[in-house]
């Protein structure tokens, strides 16, 4: 793991990282030292490591909850070289697109494409940060929806260190074998009039999860509109589970 | 409105009293001077206006956000006479009940006779409490779930006074038109293995509730399993739209 470029604002340290060749980002508590909880952030398909709703959303947990919080760009974004195994995918997608077809079956099989690449990254970047005084053994949360579900739904499924995570805006047949696997506390994001996550899809992978503990969230909207005040619902239920 | 006993405990008083035949209580904090808020709590099936579960939450309200609640007995429970309106679908109830059958379209179709009743005896006690000092004109919230929603969905559609609503555990066509005209803030419950309340029946309800700020919570377990912390979740959504 090297360190890159570190600012202080507002109380947050924000240092820039890479775990080999993917670059990384980690927020806390101005000079912080001893172990604290670690939320991971996943970004959205539009987004990157500090794409401003990323970034607004580790101060708050930071200064909210005194936990530490880390992104890294998934393969493809973030200025990240995009992966010659995107290419026929990303050309349905433009086909798709242009004919104004639905899109969540490609997105769900370029998803897998995907997160077969990124989960060992999150798993190596995991490492790093936990090996960090600062940070520790965890609790680990997880928050990511849309592609950051893509990922996230495998991820968790995969890594016994994550202990509860935010997931959704997201359902595909894809990844309803990894639901079932995961057995922590989830808190799942949908919106009721999202065109690209058709609300059966997203209501089917909320069923598909195998924790005792799973609350699903209805807004109404597109995949774009959740309400301001899931990101404090969201802030709860890290607290409830990484803080107690 | 006749007062009756009063009896305060951890600092929170709770009076007895009457509005015309219809039995009321209400809490407030010890020495409540000056207007607050308002939350009504509609019981469910199985209880009356002082069950443990309704006095909990009532307790719950006054001390963390500091709001008087009020419950009544809903026409034929916590000792009121049964309706002779009431007798054909109890006895349906009672043959389905034997026969294993499902109940909920006889629980509508007799909610709808409990709710003409209902209402006007919840806006009668609405007019007597905002005449109190230590209450005042609002805002007002409504808390009620299965039996209390069968009430609560016509009440909150029914009485522009109400202005924020936690609903659910129920849902059938015969809500559908009220729910469409209820427009303030509403959070629902859903119970996602609910074998009285179908899951599509209460996404049902859900879908036409007419309000643009509307949010579902689904949970895993049957009719009577919703979790604790939805409890903090209600609390959450009051001190948003009744304390902001």
């Amino acid at each position: 793991m090297r360190f890159g470029e570190e600012t202080t604002s507002e109380g947050v340290t924000e240092r820039l990282f890479t775990v080999g060749d993917v670059p990384g980002v980690v927020w806390a508590a101005a000079g912080a030292a001893g172990p604290r909880p670690l939320v991971l952030i996943g970004h959205g398909g539009g987004a990157h490591k500090t794409a401003p709703a990323v970034t607004a959303r580790a101060r708050r947990y930071v200064t909210r909850l005194g936990v530490a919080v880390a992104a890294i760009d998934a393969p493809g974004w973030g200025g990240r070289q995009v992966p010659v195994s995107y290419e026929p995918f990303n050309a349905e997608i433009e086909e798709l697109t242009a004919a104004g077809k639905p899109l969540l079956d490609v997105y769900a099989r370029r998803g897998a494409v995907i997160a077969d690449l990124a989960v060992p990254e999150w798993q190596a970047t995991i490492d790093a940060l936990t090996a960090l005084d600062w940070i520790g053994s965890g609790p680990l949360g997880y928050f990511g929806v849309s592609l950051g579900s893509s990922i996230g739904v495998p991820l968790v499924a995969a890594e016994p260190r994550i202990g509860a995570a935010v997931l959704g805006l997201m359902g595909h047949e894809t990844l309803a074998a990894h639901a079932a696997r995961i057995t922590v506390p989830v808190q799942v994001l949908l919106q009721w009039d999202d065109v690209i996550v058709p609300r059966d899809y997203g209501l089917a992978l909320f069923d598909a999860i195998g924790s005792a503990e799973k609350t699903l969230h209805v807004n109404p909207g597109g995949h774009g509109a959740t309400p301001e005040f899931e990101i404090e619902d969201s802030e709860r239920f890290f607290a409830r589970h990484l803080l107690a």
